[in-house]
């Protein structure tokens, strides 16, 4: 038997008389086989209409008796033999066409048994067999479970061509709805695409005329007879290419040294970003408009999630944005310019807005087939910008998905008054960013023209973000969203890995934080990988909820979405394809557990007094040593938290706890408090938490599990894919976190830093859910330069830690 | 600049008048625009036609003044100035049309140097001007060019949509060909996807009846018109499934020791298979007979190349053979069942045999759509079972692509009267195999009715393969096409891997000389890769290869395939992205080097005398290294090869050449002899070729790029790869050998073995073709178990060599 969980929170409890209407509505029930008496020729009309590859009963013959309904008796067989049906024959036959395997996966002797276990629903039942009435009830909650590869089952025939007959049937409604979820009735090789210029109220070139951004449009042909339908609009600067060596080029050397800084005495509404007052030029007027476009598009770069929604009636939009090829603007990475450029978009789907089919600007084409209900997707800076425009509350935005997003970009390159860069991305910063997407350099007849202009605003940018300190400033809060999460109006979605060390935690966090009272829906998945998609998972039926919370966000169907997902769904660190309901992360009424500092350890506070003993590290290390671990980062990692006396000895201290004796579920902020000197009057400090214990743990990266998913019929195609068991491993790190010592009140206020005299320290570490497991020990380790986030100067650099004054405190939950 | 040539062997020279035949034909020359007498409106008007993406002049306005014509000159002001087209103006937009960058791929003051350096083909221009009727010339030439992304530009602008407007009209002639190969003008969303079952001439499973074949088949929709089409056939037993951890469950366990084997005096007939004469039952009668399928399907298991052709006119068929799932019989791994089961869908598809709709048997379906050519493709497994098919004569086969297959199962799981496993799969065989692929098993009803038939003839292979003796028999060669090559009718395409360790080259070598001079015409490329498909890749233009090749074959189209393409492409295992065109591989003219062998040095024969002097290693290892072994392979490899005084001291001989002071490019197989004693009465040597020298080679597994391409236009797609520097490595396996010291005659005669005897030995290592370059050294471990390979028993094995009696003989080439 193989290890597999299904966990699926999409499926909609129904009442059984709407379920036989939506049984009527997919054509599953028929005033025919309503006629019908007996289950077993009921069941048989069910497997005839589930195939539609066969159009013979013939062909339906020999597929039923190649499945088995008992340990003896063929599906064929078991169908004619009897009336009734069985609730195990029923099962056995159901999980075959589920995808599972008589003698691995499941016994025939007793499906429900294998059910049970992989968690798959089971309909009700009085006795052994199904009554006709139970038998349709069962029918219907079989079409909304989970096949073996993480497919509703209906969806499983979708692909297989089951609504095609559908898709050009004028009585069948559309968008047509089951179980909560649109389904996929729409003709996908009908897709109309088209590319219009939405005139935004901005002109960050200062060619004297507003900036027009290029969108890309894909909706469904049933717009052209009228249907009005919602959008999924995806802002991607990757999305018309990039300039990647020219990017690789401007990435900043970080084996440099940290410097002093002169200390200063900021307040927070010195580092507050005022708004930009400079006036904008007219908008063009618009003498003609039409509802054609003058230009297509082959193929746009997608997001296989909006593919899945193309197929079930949602019009789907690209755009880049300003400074992107075939747009006007420049690149501005996160600032209130980015912003403006990305709501336009949504500004014109909600009829508020013109846009024009051309940059000739001649004729002014609307969003006429948009129903003005909007959602935006994507992760990472897609996700960003998703976040980005619910904080300005732009009408028609109904509901943001934010996957692996930035809250503030000061939290996805600086930290603490430190340039910390996202995990495999050292050097890499704003600038460096805006010249990978300033894809207006793609086109050298355009980037001819616009070169000078963007080489100055680049050259701003570089000053603005300021690597020398590492503070917080203006240049950061122009490009902090929290700051206006009080104008959120639509409902989030918020995906996020714990192990994201290039987008890190934080950023989800503060957001989660700071809407926790907000007057909107908001939920939280947060999963075990990195920086990725969760959609084609098989342990968590995403996709479902992506259909379920849309279905009712854009086309307004009560289906409960708000209250049947759960708050917050996190995903087990130990146990693969589990998934966790429940309430809140981070809670703010969390207990804490703090652990005092001893040599070498980690004592609980409660049991152990604090002692007073200072240690020391030096942060130099021997050449060679350090030039390897500027060229091999997992190796450095890896003697960081292994062996105490291995090379790292003396370059950073390891505390580990006693080896616990019951699970202690982390969940929240650990903060390490210390006292810490250093001999020059510069210095840093990094942390991390780190599970000790030898055991096979979830990888962070899902592996491909070689099934393509269509996302509808003959459309397109995606990987299902799994986290799956590394081999075992001595250790985890959990989190992490990094301060400047001249940053000790705030990362805008710089403090003195006298060589040599102690300074207390308080540091917030990246929040993390974790399970550390019984028999495993806690690990707290202290060190300077991460040569994965910080510089790298290889200073000579001594810090003094007095343990009687350093605690760790953790956040945790009961389970 | 990047490192990318461009290397096209699939161009076809084409005289000027037939150039602009054809492109009228593709309609980019018309009676309009062929008005035109100045050079720069007839450019102009090629791009209006090659952007089909964009309907108005406005917006082609709009992307030519996004091209730079000249340093200064954006394309819509360089072709509005003048009426002459310089031929630097006209490359410079080519190349951005091609996907070049200025600036990082070209500079716009020389394209043609850049041009020069990637390998692009340049237009014959007598002046600086393009004449008109140059210009048509550069065109054409410009369309077969490949773009950046290693698509001819036709086929990219293909992708944009060029052919869409011809797929639907009638004056456009059905395949349409250009430049020797069929273009992308049918309607990959009306695809007809029919089931059949083909009658088989067998009785595998022996129910009474002939096997019926379950078959895939995927037309254009243009047939059901009286379009005639070609066939691209791929037998791959995986196509529906497999059955993989009942396969991992039969997997042999190889951490077993080596046997001492009886002596015989077999002799090659005692050998040789003898043919089947059971009778078989009478062919189903046919009463009805229907040009309509009962049964269709949503998604095959395709082949992207496959895809490709779809789109172009050819239709695609896949099966899977005897024993897998909706098909009758059983599974037997290589024998000729499989091949009689192989080819029954050629003699199907070529109008000689009778297909049902169903596996009632009721109606027949002819291929009445079929041209009865009929071409095989696919890799590996399929591949074989395409060698298999050739080896028969089969009429309609009328030529095969066989891409890293076997030639004789022997030397897949054999060699040398030793079991060697295919690198990666240590326990495999035959009856895994079997197991692993009769995906009848998938479904169960058909399964419970079969399975005890099954296990005897499973029982029966494993029996049959002999694990014990690792010798030839009568059940290896009736697995041996080799036997039948002069049955070959079919021109051949082979492509193979150097670095293939799974389908060993010796495969594809044996193959090659057995038909070098058989009247047909056969192609060889090799590759670096190791087990893979090489269509998708940037630097050879492979699917215009085989698109040249199938226009020939199948279409009758004379293209001059035959001798356009050269006998043997070779990629160089130094330089990245090139591929040299050459007469033969493993020539029996090639000149060879011979090295003497003394202690730890490879010597020249010539200049240096034999020495006497024994040497002697041991093949027991202690315990904890070898466990260490049989889990990390790897690791064994690396210490195997790696310094001399390693933990492999004492247990594998090294000799090393002086440092090359030229280049030596191997070309065939190394022969290795020597004298060897051993202490037990049992024993086995490996021998691996290594080119020992620092230096970053070629990964063998290809990097993906992160690029998407269409195989049509809004059809499927594949991704771009790219094989890839990996860091530096201080050496490279180059090939390797293997041989029991009982079977120094041959695979079937048993040799007496007395200990601590000297005898006579000479081993045929594996082909390569390699170029070892001056500053290296070339290397010979002699050594025993080989963790990835044979089996592991750890015995107490010591081993001698007469070093005087040994030495390495290398066939050449001269470069």
């Amino acid at each position: 038997m193989i290890n597999l969980r299904n966990q699926q929170f999409a499926i909609r409890p129904t009442q059984p008389a709407n379920a036989l209407r939506e049984l009527e509505q997919i054509h599953f029930l028929t005033a025919a086989n309503q006629q019908l008496t007996s289950p077993s020729a009921l069941l048989r009309d069910f497997y005839d209409k589930s195939w539609p590859e066969y159009t013979t009963a013939n062909v339906v013959d020999q597929q039923l008796s190649n499945l088995m309904a008992t340990p003896d008796l063929d599906g064929l067989a078991f169908l004619a033999q009897h009336e009734t049906v069985s609730v195990t024959g029923f099962y056995n036959l159901a999980l075959q066409r589920l995808g599972f395997t008589p003698g691995l996966d499941f016994q025939l002797t007793d499906p429900l048994a294998a059910m049970a276990k992989i968690q798959l629903p089971v309909a009700d039942h009085a006795g052994n067999d199904f009554t006709l009435a139970e038998l349709k009830q069962a029918w219907y909650l079989l079409l909304t479970t989970h096949t073996k590869t993480g497919q509703t089952f209906l969806d499983h025939l979708t692909t297989h061509g089951y609504f095609a007959p559908m898709v050009h049937d004028a009585s069948v409604e559309k968008p047509l709805i089951f179980n909560g979820k649109s389904q996929a009735v729409f003709d996908t090789t009908q897709l109309i695409r088209e590319v219009v210029y939405v005139e935004s109220p901005q002109d960050t070139d200062h060619d004297g005329q507003r900036d027009l951004l290029k969108a890309e449009v894909i909706r469904p042909a049933e717009t052209e007879t009228g249907l009005k339908v919602p959008v999924l609009y995806t802002a991607s600067p990757y999305n018309q290419g990039t300039n990647d060596e020219a990017g690789d080029q401007m990435m900043h050397n970080v084996n440099v040294p940290l410097e002093p800084k002169q200390p200063n005495d900021l307040t927070l509404a010195d580092v507050t970003a005022q708004p930009d007052t400079t006036p904008i030029p007219d908008p063009r007027p618009v003498t003609t408009t039409t509802k054609t476009a003058e230009e297509t598009f082959a193929r746009e770069q997608s997001y296989t999630l909006n593919d899945y929604f193309l197929a079930r009636g949602f019009a789907v939009v690209y755009a880049a944005g300003i400074g992107t090829l075939d747009s006007d603007g420049v690149r501005t990475t996160g600032d209130p310019e980015e912003t403006t450029s990305t709501i336009a978009i949504i500004e014109w789907l909600a009829g508020n807005r013109t846009a024009f089919t051309s940059r000739a600007a001649t004729q002014a084409i609307p969003a006429w087939w948009s129903n003005h209900a909007v959602a935006m997707t994507g992760r990472s800076y897609l996700g960003t910008l998703a976040t980005a425009a619910a904080t300005t509350g732009v009408e028609g935005l109904k509901t943001v998905i934010s996957e692996a997003a930035i809250s503030n970009w000061y939290d996805y390159y600086r930290d603490g008054g430190l340039v910390i860069a996202p995990g495999g991305f050292p050097g890499e910063d704003t600038d460096v960013l805006a010249e990978e997407t300033f894809s207006r350099q793609l086109k050298a007849g355009d980037y001819h023209r616009i070169q000078a202009k963007w080489q100055a605003d680049l050259a701003a940018i570089t000053h603005g973000q300021d690597r020398k300190t590492g503070n917080y400033s203006t240049y950061w809060d122009a490009r902090n969203y929290l700051k206006n999460v009080k104008n959120i109006k639509a409902d989030l979605l918020l995906v996020h890995g714990l192990n994201d060390w290039n987008v890190k935690p934080r950023n989800v966090n503060n957001l989660w934080n700071a809407v926790r009272y907000l007057p909107v829906t908001k939920k939280l998945i947060l999963h075990q990988g990195q920086h990725i998609y969760i959609n084609a998972f098989r342990s968590i039926d995403y996709t479902d909820i992506v259909n379920l919370w849309l279905t009712h966000e854009l086309l307004g169907v009560d289906n409960q979405a708000e209250t049947l997902l759960p708050n917050v769904i996190i995903q087990d660190n130990v146990t693969p394809e589990t998934w966790h309901a429940t309430d809140d992360w981070d809670a703010p009424s969390n207990p804490t557990r703090v652990f005092n500092l001893q040599h070498d350890e980690l004592v609980d506070e409660t049991t152990h007094e604090p002692m007073e003993f200072a240690t020391s590290f030096s942060d130099q290390l021997p050449v060679a040593q350090y030039q390897r671990y500027t060229k091999d980062i997992d190796a450095w990692q890896t003697a960081l938290l292994g062996d105490k006396h291995n090379d790292m000895f003396g370059h950073r201290l390891i505390f580990k706890s006693a080896v616990l004796k019951d699970d202690l579920v982390l969940d929240g902020k650990p903060t390490v408090k210390l006292q810490v000197a250093v001999n020059q009057p510069v210095g840093m400090l990094s942390f991390q938490i780190v599970d000790y214990g030898d055991a096979k743990r979830l990888g962070v990266s899902p592996t491909p599990l070689r099934v393509s998913l269509d996302e509808g019929y003959r459309w397109r195609e995606d990987n299902l894919r799994e986290f799956q068991t590394t081999k075992p491993t001595p250790w985890k790190m959990i989190t992490k976190g990094h301060r400047n010592l001249q940053n000790r009140t705030n990362a805008y206020h710089v403090d003195e830093l006298k060589p040599n005299q102690f300074y207390d320290l308080s540091v917030t570490l990246q929040p993390t859910h974790y399970r550390l497991l019984a028999g495993h020990q806690l690990g707290l380790v202290i060190y300077a330069t991460d040569f994965s986030m910080t510089v790298r100067g290889n200073q000579d650099l001594q810090y003094s830690i007095q343990l009687g004054a350093s605690s760790l405190t953790i956040p945790f939950v009961e389970k």
